[in-house]
């Protein structure tokens, strides 16, 4: 028996339930992990609340992207890993078929990875969504490089800490926009180079003094919403505005205006794009793997809850005061 | 002493006037054609209107970008042209600056290029505007080829026409879609491998049969709008919907959620993209006239109109009965 989050119905924190499951053993390439710890990502509420892009085939649903542990289980045909691999999970599945908060969890082979000895089980349930993620926008689609300006709102998530990261690692100028003032200090200690405090200043002026007039050339969004018309006048011609999310819950204009006159993208983009296609996935789990590995990466915790606290570990993310990863030790 | 046309406010073609002008001499890097046809393109309606990406700086203004003639004198620094050569001209250049619908026109060097011999004046004048901008969003930005399936809504404009008959030349399958059936035949006639009346059938469905199953990867699309939605259901995954032009005249929603599920890019394209780096608008001239040399590609001549019908053959284009391109001749 285990211990395992799931919910029977769509609403807020509360339709968290922890429930004593009896254990299964993994179907055919897939392993199961004995969770340690595991990490919370917005889309685990949007799935929670019947407004992500997936929803559950039926209740009561497990939710969860991101673990670490140990593997107890081995299903036929796994030839990666085996039983006693430290590991965490990759976010390469529907959570319709699979999720991880609880003591244990079942994954497809293809979505769990082992992670750089230093790293804690705390970080090793903070990695593949949030760099992946930026990863295929900024290294696989972008190929940021130094010169580049990208623009990160949202910033003080995991993924938008990760882009700030990954851009200090690429030599571009990392440009991080929050809604109030609280949070710049942080963003700058956490390598953004210039913040923009949306509610205080005036994004396209601030973006054009600090490129110098050239404005931004990729931007990377997972709000979406009416400030993509803002996104679009602070973009550099040619640029391109990443939509990784759907936050602002609001129709999205197309700026197109803005996209004639300066030929820019809008693409939506989702680690889907990596994790569909086992050659991406791998080239990108390797690109992070050595990055942690040579210290040029380090996930950020903001906090750690326990796993009776499931219900204050959501509520606490949809507060907005975090600054990196929440994560719920098991 | 020449016969121009110009406007002296915005409005619908009774603005255009035909006056008597003294001649000017080309400036430093410009050259005047004797202008013996002209094209007409939808971008002279708007900018008739107020309603284009540029308006004039003042009144009255030029308005035109293509024509075909003999250039008659040459400015300062003008090396690649003489008198005497028979040129059309590029759209590489803002109709605030420079327009060539008269019987003299003045453009830079830059938006000049030699036409292939066999072509007549009419088709001459009818080259540049609609093939290179399908060549930028279709060759330059896609590198279409064989299997891909390309979605043209509008496909009875030039550029439109231009599109399909770039689509055959690189073995992709033309998807034509136009509003009433009555221009069905003719776009079948034209190169068309399927065509869709969207008021009679379903865009998504059909493209869903067309495509089996796997959607459209290109979408070339001067209108926008709110149909948009509709051809972002069309869209196969990892496809790009070009939007050239406003014709809609509506805002256009982005397709945030197609966009997401399907990684699709949505870009904002004009042929300035092409002409403001002079090295990609070689190659792209290049491209067209080696394709018209061969004869893989051909002009098509919609209507002819005389010089003092400029207002007719202004409407006659805002009737949408034309396939292909109207040309008045001086």
């Amino acid at each position: 028996m285990s211990r395992i989050v799931r919910f029977h119905e769509f609403g807020d924190a509360n339709v968290l339930k922890l429930e004593e499951i009896q254990d299964k053993d993994p179907a055919a390439n897939e392993v199961r992990l004995k969770v340690e710890a595991f990490g919370l990502n917005r889309a685990e509420i949007m799935f929670r609340e019947g407004k992500y892009l997936e929803h559950p085939k039926t209740f009561p649903s497990r939710l969860g992207y991101e673990a670490a542990g140990v593997i107890d289980a081995v299903g036929e045909g796994v030839t990666k890993f085996k039983v006693g691999d430290r590991v965490s999970t990759i976010p390469a599945f529907s959570m319709y078929d699979y999720g991880v908060y609880g003591e244990t969890a079942i994954v497809p082979e293809s979505a769990v990875a082992l992670y750089p000895a230093h790293l804690s089980v705390k970080e090793a349930a903070s990695i593949w969504m949030q760099y992946l993620t930026a990863y295929g926008a900024l290294i696989y689609y972008s190929k940021m490089k130094a010169g580049d300006f990208v623009l990160i709102p949202a910033a003080s998530s995991s993924v938008g800490l990760a882009a700030i990261e990954l851009a200090n690692m690429c030599g571009a100028t990392a440009i991080a926009t929050t809604r109030k003032t609280d949070k710049k200090k942080a963003l700058l200690e956490a390598g953004a180079h210039e913040v923009i405090v949306t509610e205080d200043e005036d994004l396209v002026k601030r973006v054009d003094e600090i490129s110098k007039g050239k404005g931004v050339n990729i931007i990377f969004d997972p709000v979406a919403g009416s400030y993509v018309q803002a996104l679009a006048k602070a973009a550099a011609v040619g640029g391109t505005i990443y939509l990784y999310g759907a936050l602002a819950l609001e129709p999205t204009p197309y700026p197109l205006f803005e996209s004639l006159s300066k030929g820019l993208k809008v693409q939506g983009y989702t680690l889907m794009e990596i994790t569909r296609d086992q050659d991406k996935q791998d080239a990108a789990v390797k690109y992070v793997f050595d990055a942690l590995s040579s210290k040029k990466l380090k996930p950020k915790i903001d906090s750690v809850f326990k796993l009776d606290q499931i219900k204050e570990a959501h509520r606490y993310m949809e507060s907005n005061k975090q600054i990196g990863k929440i994560i719920v030790m098991v």
